[in-house]
């Protein structure tokens, strides 16, 4: 498979094509400082054998903020070279940090916009960068990422809604280039040539006003064109459209923006493949031929295996669903794919991130603070020996479904599996107790349910007994509509 | 050509798979009734051989708006009954009126929603819907348009905002779309079967929590059960992202949401057509057929062509570019492409509709309520004899184009056009003085640019002389950033 070659990543070698992109786990104290959480959680991806695992955001400077990494001084390398030895020991897994600039931001709703920054301030940024990079270097990292997207500084200047009237001019797509232009120039004469340097920015801005997949084709470019070793892409995530709650300060995740940054179950599969491919297409075509790492809704290796061999992708990243089964490629290795943890894109994870709460899996046992070992040889859950399991009901609009609880030790939930129309099943909802409501049928349709229980390991019942229901089309005719046809 | 043959709507045919979906053209008073305006304006899309002429929303009701045109009681039919048959005097167009229910709104940013009504209220919308297609029947349409997209009453019901908890609960898939099939049911009684109704709805809400082709997939499946005659699309356009505008009633094209139903020139072409292919790929699958419009930025007839061939959709929409010029279809029966005035998605008929002013396009000569006629006879502008007409400069990442003003009679503008990197020419602006900024190019690619003046009747200068820059690739290392590796 396509998906499990190897990858060269300027002078690195990604034993697969899947990576994880930096995600915030909340692991990580006031201080910033790297801790045992925090290793364990990216060991745990090594372990599962990601390709490429890029460390969550890390600040490049001293600027107050939440739980958040750092590597704005030396005094961080320590905690780092720790985290990147442990991840190289479980693995040929890749390790890259992904290095951040933020503005200020008050709990009045009031923020810092990068047209307030005076070329001093620019310059500093600049050099911090370059000095970070140099950090990462030092940590023993197989690379750095340059955070060029959502709400954050260097996404600020590449934006449409850049505001600066002077060399970094809002107005012109090489104004807005410019700071990247220099962070990179910067970044390349401290750690040299032969040292990985990727980034990841936005390929909609999904603002009003923002810009769309003409720009990003052309960001993507000039990245391209200053020797990026690779382009990760992400859509939206801006404090322009952000949800205010007051006393809280403003967190870019609660808009549309922020809907399409993390699309949820009310996203198809797949939603944002066609800019990643829009942005291959243009750059290839121009010669480059950068690695570009595709995101958004994507966990079925099948639907990955086709973004590859269909040139759409270069890599695939999966946050979300890598945060549910760390194992997704060893499973693909094994071909289990149906062992893995299928993501439902509930985005519990989402919500405990913007509540500054540790950033864990809804599918995960109760109380886990990392995701459950795969752990083939013990029992796995089964159902009760007698009667039938699963029962149904429509009621509203609804299916309604109940079941027996599963037997094992330690059950955390259940997998609620539809087929429509007799298509193929897939899950629909994760649940702790064993009832389901289903709200999205459609009268005039048939639907197949079936259950599986899971344990605390991630292992999996049998498939429960399947319920076949054909919803009739309601009647819509109502006694207040006469039913005597009226040209009145 | 794939794109002129005849498509069956219900009963009826139209003789090509080219539709203009309805605009506001503020050309009706607030009275509501037609006038000769707006005959002009439907007519002129049948003189250019638009296979369906959607008339832009008249009201059902008596509610309070801006100029809006009314089919609200028998007093509006005759008016109607004119139009009908200009437009059927003038061709073979199939010509239906979208039919709108829309809430009430006040100037202090209040506005009623779906959950503040009755049972009494809904039943009376629905026999107003009811009343109103058989209006449309009566004065000789040839079908008629439910508008179920953007911010109005239908769409709300819709909506994953919809916040009734009655049998229209909002959170159920079915409460969602039972009024719609009350109205649907309500209208077959009154028009018959043999009487096309084609309804418009969005294939993507494009607000926070708002759904997306998941749901839509769904929503079109039910309105091809209930026997809709077409399936016109359409994304965004809600009032829930709106920008209020102090003393204005709020207008639902002021946010993301408008930006993605009318996308300007940030946006590549096509933004949405893979929504139009997802609905109808899914409904297709279930044995319907009913006929899917694709829409958005959609105006090179060979894009259109390779949709429909494609099976990505059954009919083209568009408005903007019919706008623009009602003589597309007649231009491409004559094999004349480059004929065609293409828009360039400026969108000021969108700003002239904010403005509640007469809608016009900005290529139209100026001071025009119509599109001019293409008049081939007549003499074509032309360039001074002596010397270039163009000549560029590059200044602070912009490309400054200046040419020579153009001989002839009635020069309006000028159309420039833009090669990149040796790719196909295409028109990035049309100005009204002789010079253009192109500020989104990009050091390291060549452009090439030409211009082309136009006059009142849309005729073509010959191409200007052509220009070819070399754009540098930016120096980014500036003196305040030290040349000296420094691991500080």
């Amino acid at each position: 498979m396509k998906i499990l070659e190897p990858i060269r990543i300027g002078t690195r070698t990604a034993p697969n094509r899947v990576a994880v992109p930096a995600m915030v786990t909340r692991l990580s104290g006031e201080d910033g400082y790297v801790n045992q959480g925090i290793i364990d959680r990216y060991v745990r991806y090594a372990e599962g054998h990601v390709g490429l695992i890029v460390v969550e955001a890390m600040a490049i400077h001293g600027s107050k903020s939440g739980p958040l990494l750092r590597i704005s001084d030396a005094s961080f390398v320590p905690g780092h070279a720790e985290l990147v030895k442990q991840v190289h020991d479980a693995g040929p897994s890749k390790i890259v940090p992904q290095i951040i600039h933020f503005m200020k931001l008050a709990r009045s709703g009031w923020r810092q916009t990068i047209d307030q920054l005076s070329t001093a301030d620019i310059d500093l940024i600049i050099e911090q960068f370059g000095a970070a990079a140099g950090r990462a270097r030092e940590a023993g990292y197989d690379g750095v990422e340059l955070h060029s997207a959502h709400a954050y500084t260097l996404s600020s200047f590449l934006s449409r809604h850049n505001k600066r009237r002077d060399e970094y001019d809002g107005r012109t797509l090489e104004g807005r280039l410019r700071m990247f232009g220099k962070v990179m120039t910067r970044v390349r004469q401290v750690v040299g040539k032969d040292f990985p340097v990727g980034t990841r920015f936005l390929a909609e801005e999904a603002i009003k006003d923002g810009y769309a997949l003409p720009d990003s084709q052309r960001i993507a470019l000039r990245l391209a064109q200053m020797g990026v070793d690779y382009i990760s892409l992400s859509v939206g995530g801006k404090f322009e459209d952000a949800v205010l709650r007051p006393g809280q300060p403003l967190y870019p995740y609660t808009g549309y923006s922020g809907d399409r940054c993390m699309p949820g179950d009310s996203y198809p599969p797949l939603p944002h493949v066609h800019l990643a491919a829009g942005i291959k297409e243009y750059i290839n075509g121009k010669g480059f031929t950068v690695p570009v790492i595709s995101v958004g809704k994507i966990s079925d290796p099948a639907d990955a295996e086709r973004l590859l061999s269909e040139g759409k992708a270069d890599m695939i990243g999966m946050a979300r669903q890598l945060l549910s089964d760390p194992d997704w490629v060893k499973k693909v290795e094994e071909r289990r794919p149906d062992a893995i943890v299928r993501c439902i894109y509930c985005n519990v994870c989402k919500q405990l991130d913007e509540n500054f709460k540790l950033v864990t899996c809804f599918l995960w046992p109760k109380g886990a603070t990392q995701a459950p070992r795969d752990d083939k040889s013990a029992d796995r859950p089964r159902w009760p020996a007698e009667g039938l399991v699963l029962s149904a009901a429509v009621k509203d609009g609804t299916v309604q479904l109940t079941w027996k609880r599963a037997e094992g030790s330690e059950i955390v939930g259940y997998d609620v599996f539809r087929a429509e129309d007799g298509g193929a099943a897939g899950i629909v909802e994760a649940v702790k107790a064993p009832k389901f409501s289903d709200r999205l049928v459609l009268g005039g349709l048939s639907y197949t349910y079936h259950v599986m229980a899971f344990d605390k390991l991630g292992r999996h019942s049998p498939p429960s007994n399947s319920i076949r229901l054909d919803l009739p089309i309601p009647d819509f005719s109502q006694p207040s509509a006469p039913r005597e046809p009226s040209h009145a």
